[in-house]
């Protein structure tokens, strides 16, 4: 009865048993416990919010320490049905097993006197463990293969990029930098503007005011253009292709 | 001779009924009082445009008014011709045709005191009903595929853009925090911050001061252009696919 | 001898009589006459140029006049000599031709006290003619082609972009209006936010500041991706399409 | 015992000398010291860091300075071992050692009272003769034939973009310019307001204010996504025509 009950809980719990594919209901709630956490997390920081649900929010993270520290237990218990782990000490010293465990050790910190804002975002990798499942993970591996095929085109349209942004940074430092030191008075300056130009977001903190600065900023941001769509273009490229393999490898019969 | 020209109502006014492709000069009539009242209910919120063109705008709704009401009674008169309907009472009571009266009501709604802004758009929704004919409906189709395929990619790039957002404001509130409390205060307010720069909207109401600030920002914003070339390179690769799909099976003579 | 003289004046003016690919010098010089023309035109709305370069600005438009003078009476001299056209009067009532007599009737604008900016622009439409050759006409085929054969797309996406920017605008002017009346008090007010936002250019003149008005604002901006990734993928897949046709109909045979 | 030493030394420094693929280390510290020697002039542009590590840059410059000449002095012993050179005097006169001479002038400038930030920027160029190896010279490769394959189209969107441009701004100094006669009294003014609209960058310095002005200006706007669509699309499709045509002389023998 007790070996049935450890059976159907390592299901539950752990992804690598479970027969169906998908997360199991119990693995559902420990994402939403997660993304509830690091939330929680995130609201906290905001004095306003302190005042109005601080007691609610005290409550929601010790009703969820006690949901994590159990699901870690639980996750030793059914360890040992893995074959992977030889006991629950073997398991317990897995990277994924330390790092639950850090998180449980993280709602001890503000007692400790110690900010907590950092250490809660180590949940968000927990994340990455559940998400190796199903279509998701084909998902994302034809992400990654996509980015990793252009690799090395994607680093030469950032070392251009680069290259580009210090030489109108050193430009602009030449010709507005008597005008407006604050803001273009040396190179890593106007590297600021550089960025926030060429990256089009332009939050208007530093702008060129003499003629020369503006037709030499107004090239700069026509090249911004070409920084965006170089990347788009090898990605978008790239997509396709790592796309048309995956489908013919299935059509030609290979597994995966 | 009256059902004739009940026969001949019906084909001016259901799209269904109507043996032509495109939309019956009817029906474009339609289309353009929708247009019509909704852009009188966006200009009516403007205290200017109320001061100048008030007594025009009354009379114009008047006048819309009347027309929707025919065309209500009209669908009614001629919904019994249609197969898909037993009768106007079976056709009055489709999602569509309450929809057609919830737009009559809001007519009425100023005369009870109420905000009828938000109900005038529920009439943009009537125009998903007869956009749904001819070529709009396959280039249509073609956009929702394209997008549906790509789901778990574009899922997952959100998720990623997401988790960089948050690391992004996390970094930030610890480094300006301190300088700027009103703009980086909190993880919350950092967000505004990041989404204005990963999105390279960059409005300028929440800008780094200190330098590992800037160098932090200027990451973000190199980062958004990857924000931007990620969904736009799948969306690329997705949209050359699904056309091509279309255009083979119409090759080998599969219909639709 | 006159003859000679004509056809090789008519060999070096009209395109359509020239033997080799590419602009003749004549028509060359002519395209920078244009350019500097329009350069002039909109150097001469600069107070401080027209200070400093005022009487080289006059000369330099009495030198342009004359020689468009001389190109307008060369054009109706070897007008002749085209198969399309029977005489130099036939030629004169083209629409090409009577856009340059209306360029050449913009110079004596001034005298009459009317502003010639607006008229200035006509001639950027004479530049269209000459392009009308070799590689930039089959470049601009396929880029027409490309932006001609996903027409419904586009126009759907417009649609789909112009009801977002309509909803985003209408949630904002509840949201904000009563704080921000200046920047969100009507929709159409609220319109320009949307616009600027959507758009990803952000000046920064009209930005929320209620929290539920920046969340609203954060779901726009985040919106606003997908906004440039839809034309851009649509585009993008086109180009790709209307290219490998190209490439196609030139290996099957097909002229053209 | 010299003779092998010299050959040795010449393996190590000339990339066409190597016999393995890849930067050789001494290579790779050459990158760094370069990368180094722009980062420390970059720096030392900044007052607060003149101040504060003044010493420690004016030191590593002396190292490097030592580095680069025993590195140049390197190279000449050994060009007479490259076949493509007779002697040392006869590399000494190639532009690539010109380089690398005039380089080492720039350490002397500041003793003579001249400013050295344009020229550090030189020895950036001296990076372009180490990338030329390996799989970054294939990746450069492939982008650079995507954009001159596509070159007659980049030049077009960028000659309808312009006028675009043109026409925007010649239409808000109508518009504006009486309003706002800072922003848009001259057309080369509202240039920059339109060159920062349509690139989508949107600093906020110079935004229109009338109704009307507003109109246009979200129209110019929204004209600026297809300014960014336009050449990602054209560049996409290129990046994918280029990588297949790779692929293709791969498959079919052909060597390069």
């Amino acid at each position: 009865m007790e070996h049935s009950l450890r059976h159907r809980a390592s299901e539950a719990i752990d992804p690598e048993m479970r027969q169906e594919s998908g997360l199991s209901p119990f693995n559902q709630l420990v994402v939403s416990a997660i993304l509830g956490l690091v939330l929680i997390g995130v609201l906290e920081t905001e004095v306003h919010f302190i005042r109005s649900f601080g007691g609610l929010s005290d409550l929601l993270k010790t009703v969820l320490f006690v949901f994590f520290a159990a699901e870690y237990l639980l996750r030793l218990w059914t360890a040992g049905l893995n074959p992977r782990f030889r006991n629950a000490l073997h398991y317990a010293v897995t990277p994924s097993a330390l790092l639950d465990l850090a998180v449980l050790i993280t709602f001890a910190l503000p007692y400790l006197g110690l900010e907590t804002t950092v250490f809660r975002l180590l949940q968000l990798l927990r994340l990455l463990r559940l998400a190796r499942i199903g279509r998701y993970s084909r998902a994302m591996n034809l992400v990654v293969e996509a980015i990793r095929s252009r690799g090395t085109e994607l680093i030469l349209s950032f070392a251009f990029a680069l290259t580009l942004m210090l030489g109108a940074a050193t430009l602009l430092y030449i010709v507005e930098g008597p005008t407006q030191p604050a803001a273009f008075g040396s190179i890593p300056r106007a590297m600021w503007w550089a960025v926030e130009t060429l990256t089009t977001v332009g939050y208007g903190d530093a702008v060129p005011v003499t003629p020369l600065g503006r037709i030499l900023a107004a090239v700069t941001a026509l090249c911004g253009i070409g920084f965006i769509a170089l990347p788009t273009g090898i990605l978008a490229s790239a997509f396709s292709d790592a796309l048309r393999r995956a489908r013919e490898e299935r059509a030609h019969g290979h597994p995966d």
